[in-house]
């Protein structure tokens, strides 16, 4: 298997108006396209970041998460792996006539992450969110509504639990 | 880091024996194999499509999604990141005599998707399931039975919910 | 489409430290490091192996599955597509000084899948965790204590219910 198949090449595709900040690592297989990546974030494997997603300095996105238009991650926050973030509150293919949506068919609902907040493995982030300020999202929550400032929040819906 | 290591290929993993309709986008890093992807459907990255999978005309499969044998996606269906078809109620590696599991080793339970529908990102698609004609899964949702068309459900595991 | 952009190449990216038993397969889009994967087991497409992550013989590892270090798994087990595994309880970016975390400012938490137990599609495994031999962990679930040796568990958090 290795001596056929192995590769030691690192299959990311970086488009060129990425706009890349100091020291920057970005893994494997990493699809990025018109976003921002701040000084010392890192990018685990898998990850899709598009158009207009700003990323913060020493922000480490974690293997498998997808990072949409629309969401901005603050300086020094840890995304674990599988997190998919949402823009669109009424996704659908096509319009009401049957054409595919377009550019102009569609509101993107903008998404901030605090500094320092963390989310947790497997979490999905409704559009329109807030996390606040050092606030932690437990894994596999699905967060619906805003999460204040330094709060833990965990399950589905998300809701604020002591923090253990 | 972009000097070396960035790339502007594609790296589609496209089988040749994928029937492919007219005006078909498929993104970086997708892996599909005998399935038939129809006209104008678009796919996104990390997307695996396994053999015998049907998309129709105009869906919107997004990326992280893995759809497998055996499900069915009708013409102008909306699929959100990260979402996880099954088509095994029973999985398991091997048999109970150890031997690994192989095509006669199991059951294809199939799942169609009507036309329309629109399923949320990190959604859990239980095996042998119908989702009706312009129902909507909720993001995060784990859907264990058939749900109706027009419907939208929600949660884990999904329950049906006044639309919103 | 096909003919400008599609690939025959498997896009695997195994490293050489990997220790790879007899009869193992790797599917495409895979990236794996510093892990053992014992004979017979199957890796799936868009799968990461972290350093120090062991996969027992004849396991099968589906698509979009993350498995972390400190995570072992023992002999033929299932893994369903886009589990994600933990090994942080209390995952940062930074340290409170606003440095990077690095090798040591963090605690590996193991995690075990004894022999035969499977794992539903989109589960998710908090760290720390002993899935007991047999034990059927239900898809979407997210399991934050240990599974007894063939019980079953489902939900978030994921409880043991009477298995079907």
């Amino acid at each position: 298997m290795r001596d056929k198949d192995a590769d030691q090449r690192s299959f990311i595709r970086l488009s060129p108006d990425v706009e890349l900040g100091d020291g920057v690592r970005i893994f494997s297989f990493v699809n990025a396209y018109g976003c921002k990546i701040d000084d010392g974030a890192q990018i685990g494997a898998f990850v899709e970041i598009q158009r207009g997603a700003v990323i913060g300095k020493r922000c480490k996105i974690s293997s498998h998460t997808f990072i949409c238009e629309g969401v901005t991650i603050e300086d020094e926050c840890f995304v674990g792996h599988g997190v998919m973030f949402i823009n669109d509150r009424h996704p659908a293919a096509v319009n009401p006539d049957g054409s595919l949506k377009g550019k102009d068919d569609w509101t993107c609902e903008s998404t901030v992450v605090r500094k320092r907040a963390n989310i947790g493995s497997g979490a999905v982030i409704m559009c329109g969110i807030e996390i606040g300020e050092g606030a932690l999202v437990g894994a596999g929550a699905v967060v619906t509504k805003n999460v204040p400032a330094g709060a833990t929040v965990a399950g589905v819906p998300a809701r604020v639990i002591p923090r253990g």
